[in-house]
């Protein structure tokens, strides 16, 4: 299986944290039949609520729970860190993102604040009842992110399952130039879904995961300057990576996309000014979104090791087929 | 001011309760700077999560925070009783709904549910920090579901304001006829939203509600059989309640509509058999939405009395201002 | 009837064209039975491909035929004048306006072009089988196109009925200050909706129109400098001025609204420098949208006189119900 | 290059037209310098006005010209036969189908009908100004339609290109079971997408065609009983078509899906009787439709031989590049 996806040159970490100032924290959960964690995906700067960064989502399969997709549709803004977590944990990370931002969100007090809460069902490795991701777990996350984080079974990719093998968190970046500039976009994945026969980099036995079902999170961030029409229509072109893996994007599998730009835009009286790329040079950053979703993909389920679900049942990693591939 | 909204009659009850089986519940806190609350929506039948029920969703403003609207617009389904609140609490309120529904939303285990959690921001009367709606009240509001409810200043319309006046719950329902049979549409409110300056209705000082925001929700219920398709065109008339009452729909309130029928689908193989209304009969129900929907902001409004914000400044009544008119 | 709708100030002529720039052209025809026409809104400028406006649309009953909406809502832009006309006639009037952008739309030759054509069904006063307006009438409305320009029972508005009474083209502006520079926004609409019943500044007969269909059309123009999704949010705000007037939205009628900024994006580069209102400060533009709507929409009623039906029913004109409402 | 896609068993023809009573036609049109054309997709039935089919839409990437879709959106239903052609004929083919349909759409008069017109870009083959496709063209194409029609360079499809190469109208169909019945999902697509260096098949010289741009067409048609929803999401899976063959959706690519079912409902009294599919197996047609166009895709390639722009420049077939491969 050849890894690098793609034509366009990743960055220095091949992560999310390519883009200046992003950072990633997770906490990890293992106690008892709990299995599961929480991710946070961290733009730049203080107080995010004053400083909101242009946003934009894409729901290629709704049938998922993410929280807070109403406001960032509608004005095209973020103003919290992305928390991704188990599909039965969002209500307790929204309300634990409330907290943080009301302690540190901003120079002011805050009365209404949206978090941005996604999730991947991990029922299979964890007692999804149990919801142990709180306050605690998600302060914590914060607390430890950095641009350097681990990939595969760890946060909020501590449970999942892709195409039937152990997936979790993966990330990767691109880069891009314009005008003598470069640029970065980055993708962050949590890997929850395809059916293990439709896997197209390795055979896979069918019945490690027989029905496209368990959600996948992708998280873009760009220091590109881009509207949030055009972060929109970026964003879009990563559900070609699952596509490109082999899935149909099945009914159970709820694919949701979130991404945003670092560039700031000025304020001055009554008007922002705001620079933006020409729509015709959109694709390359549609490029970068796509090759960057896919590698990010892979690496999730590169970097996650085997591991047993709550039945007991054996759950292998695609470094297993990969070995097993190169031993014939 | 005249009550009787439009032309349809309305039911027994005049409230959305009128649709068979619907219940509604409040749980409301008072404690210190606490004056907010939790209102549920309940449909009909046991075992929500294994009878889903036809449902649509509308965000007319999307500067809001409603948890659960990316599941009920890809499938068109609810699959929880839906909750009110104040606006930071949605995410305790959430987990909440998860907790009752793993205990009481399936004849079998459940790994993964999709409540529907809507809110308005009640800071001017509540400390809105506090967060106090939690588990204990969110069961407390259902098990006090019935079909005779409470309306004004109750459960998460505690804290609110309508056009610089007391808001809160209101409700109306209308009837239709089809075929010789009876059919109920009913909407519940929760109102925040309105510049004093703009409500028609009567004279108010400007400086009650300088701006339009604060947010309104608005629960349709309806026995009638309509394809999602259909109950999210039914839904989008609710608008109107607003725009005739005066408002322009502010930036800052974010207004939603969340529309459910509890007619049966039936299941038989691999298929399902679903009664629809032919389309172009839709006029009827949509001006019961729109007529229901007036009626019912204005009710909330009339049905809650003087109260204080947490400033001290007094909130006045609609029915003070209305006595005033009569005295003149 | 009290005809100053709102609180903000009209431009000069209250009319679309207060906005700098902007013209508008007509071609009525009379001939046998039809009774049509097309109405045509300028942008400024030449070249109108070389220089997109930023633009939106919002579909608030989608139950037409207007053409062109798909590519304004994905990337933002206007290309082309905008026609209106009866609804047999789009794809005539698109191909005219496709002659037209090839010889007049760019200073290069153009391979592709997306004209905005939208419509009411005015079959009640014209054979609309006949579809009578091409090439020459929209060229002829394009080149009379002028900052005065006549309302009423012209142009695209010919045929058209509204409550019930003779509808038309009407327009209204609205100005507004920020930064000490006023800006204009204004609104013409091609009406042809409404139940008579429902009419609530003064009483029609229900049977002059039983049902609510046949379209409005509400074309938004602005110098204020928004982005596209702001731009969308604001011309969402024209549909309480349908409400405001007593209607519920009728399933048939086609209800669509259609915007553009002349404010101008500077690219240098590969990027675009574009100055856009601060989010917060957008309920002026909402409440000009809304007001400039309503007054548009009796404007066109107001001017235009009583008519006659293929049928030879009488069509009223609002200004006789008017005198006669004086009289008493 | 293996052209059996996926693993479901397609129809008797390997058509759209498997699908028991769709019917597709072409008129090609070579004359001077225009090589373009229309297809037509014929649902069964007489009078397909007063037998609107259940019918989605779905724009990927919204940079194309497509007609009709608003109605189709608001309403979940098709009247009118679908035609695919050159860009700038869209308008040319809506009049001739609104002609059609006045003549041949209803057993009563009508005065009011949706076109659904699909375009993509021919402008490298056909001197696309000359809009050659009128009345008697798209009058051709519906008389000659039949079960049996010709892929490659024909209709629609004359002046493609794809990933650079000579493309055109391609189908395919794959076979479903329910309850011991068989169900069809045909697919036939435009193709006029992609960029040379980003297909996967083959290795192709990049300058072949440098830019991911053009468009893409989807029709999609089953007998399977779907709700629009259901249907929109099917058709919604085509895009895994592109993405599998290379391309990230190019900036410049208009790239649009519809739908309909040929599965009858209802009508009693004020009620229709809808039968549609469990939402649970809902990744049977998913699978279907994916796969289906990728075939049709790779058809619509393999069917046209090699051509030659209007500047001379040679396109070739895909043909030629697998039989360079197979040389080697």
């Amino acid at each position: 299986m050849e890894l690098a996806i793609g034509r366009l040159p990743h960055g220095k970490r091949n992560l999310i944290t390519d883009v200046p100032g992003v950072r990633v924290g997770h906490c990890t959960v293992d106690q008892g039949d709990a299995h599961t964690g929480v991710t946070v995906v961290l733009p730049p700067g203080e107080h995010l609520f004053d400083h909101k960064l242009t946003a934009a989502c894409q729901v290629f399969n709704g049938y998922g729970k993410t929280l807070g997709l109403v406001q960032v549709e509608e004005l095209g803004t973020l103003e919290t860190p992305i928390a991704l977590t188990g599909t039965l944990n969002v209500g307790r990370v929204h309300d634990a993102l409330v907290s943080w931002m009301l302690a540190n969100g901003s120079a002011s007090p805050i009365t209404s604040v949206n978090p941005v809460v996604c999730e991947c069902n991990d029922s299979r490795l964890s007692d999804i009842a149990l919801r142990p991701v709180g306050e605690q777990e998600v302060f914590a996350a914060i607390e430890s992110a950095s641009a350097d984080f681990a990939l595969g079974a760890v946060g909020a990719g501590r449970g999942t399952l892709c195409y039937g093998l152990k997936g979790g968190i993966g990330s990767s970046s691109r880069l891009m130039d314009f005008d003598g500039k470069t640029y970065t976009l980055g993708v962050l994945v949590q890997s929850n879904y395809g059916a293990s026969a439709d896997f197209n980099r390795a055979e896979l036995p069918a019945n490690l995961s027989e029905s496209d079902q368990g959600s996948i999170i992708l998280i873009v961030a760009t220091d590109l300057p881009l509207s949030c029409r055009q972060l929109k229509r970026v964003i879009r072109r990563t559900s070609v990576a699952m596509a490109r893996l082999g899935s149909y994007i099945g009914h159970g599998s709820g694919e949701i996309a979130v991404g945003f730009t670092t560039a700031p835009r000025q304020a001055e009286g009554s008007f922002e000014h705001a620079q933006i790329l020409r729509e015709d040079l959109l694709n390359q950053p549609f490029r970068a979104a796509g090759e960057a979703a896919e590698e990010a993909i892979l690496l999730s389920m590169l970097c996650a090791g085997p591991d047993r679900e709550l039945s007991g049942r054996r759950v292998r990693s695609l470094r297993e087929y990969l070995a097993k591939k190169d031993d014939k």
